[in-house]
């Protein structure tokens, strides 16, 4: 495991919300990053399907880790936007976001992210995303105790 | 309550995500929808803000729910793309997403969506959101038992 | 050439702006369109680049004719939206956006579109862009005599 | 007419692709930009309404122009990204841009835009943008002579 790598899997594990959904960190390298999330009722929509939230959320966070792999050490990375077009319902045992960075400026990293509904049969593509991913110096910490 | 107010608190209430972050629905009026998460460990990202996919999934929500509230009984809401921007970090007791249907089409509802991060002192615009929601008929349910 | 090249053709030369931009179809296929702008200082933003707003033409251009090759001898393309990132200056001696449908619903298209600058000595990706095609019926007409 | 929007004038002057387009630049102040541009078959689709080329053209500049109304002397502004929906078609004796920052960050600016057509018993939204823009020092200049 690289140093960028290393640090991916830490800033990973640091987010509460990866431990909400039971989320795994299924694959990174120099600027890609894969998360997976297993189906439960916790992460559904009213007709039982993944809830789009959860598919944009794994788009965004994909995209900035890929983002981060390619940062320095002194970088933090911070979502600038994104937008995802929902392809297909999104089923299957198990999410998985699979984000590559396409351009990789010196402050800006434009990233672009599948979405797939995988279970035993195969995979389909659920979400198609692009996100803008910047390199920040001065990370914003929490105001709340 | 009018009916599709009605129908949207149901819609609201069969999604497990929304339970999974202690989402509530604070307000519901014809093309309008706003839904608020109070700040927890749960959903935080690596510097203890709220997760960027957490401000994303209310902006999605509360857009089809804001599309869902102007369809006829027969017609589900689909959410077909929404574009995000993170515009200030996302901090404050709670997060709340509020939607207005802009221009409802037959079939597709153009949503704008501002996202607050609110605390006792005030508010704060973290996003700015633009979603698309269809209507539709035929609804996909999960494949998986 | 089958009759969906056919009526992509003919829509493209219908459109005056094409025109204007001196632009050509350099390639389609069943969902998959093709469009090319020469450089010219019609075409400049204020430092003698393509301007982005050719970039997205092109791109949103042949986003929607990608879809119309799909789409039945009733209906007609309508744009729904779209979301572009520029990636890198645009310069070369033509511009090329290259669209692909990625998913093909009965009623909306999702696109995929690459934008390069081209010169004699290749190629450089300048813009990705994603796009909502639908397919309509009801084709609305200018009022303007 | 304060420093800034002289700035943003001699921008938009020096921009050959607003002249094919007989553009014209209707406000400027701090942090909103407003451009228009006339109806002719110039600008067409293939059923003779604006194109949506022009639409988004005209809402990624007056964002660019908004944002740089906000920038200082040494900086020049760069699109990074935008997103536009296409709500109404659009018609009318000319089209209107009318951008307004909402988020200005040192760096990066977060632009809200509507677009309208106009003529003389009114006016119609016919698209909604969001556009991020950068404030860069080192300005690209095109390649070919």
């Amino acid at each position: 495991m690289t140093p960028s790598e290393e640090r991916v899997r830490e800033g990973f594990l640091a987010q509460g919300f990866m431990r909400t959904l039971s989320a795994e960190l299924t694959h990174v390298s120099e600027g890609e990053c894969w998360i997976s999330v297993p189906f439960s009722e916790g992460v559904t929509q009213q007709h039982g399907l993944f809830h789009g939230g959860v598919t944009a959320t794994l788009a965004d966070n994909a995209a900035g880790f890929a983002g981060y792999s390619l940062m320095s050490e002194q970088e933090q990375p911070l979502s600038v936007e994104f937008k995802i077009s929902f392809v297909a319902p999104a089923r299957g045992e198990r999410l998985e976001a699979r984000a590559k960075v396409v351009r990789a400026g010196r402050r800006l990293k434009h990233v672009q992210v599948n979405v797939y509904g995988v279970d035993g049969d195969g995979e389909a593509l659920v979400g198609i995303a692009l996100a803008t991913i910047a390199s920040t110096r001065s990370v914003q910490h929490r105001s709340l105790p």
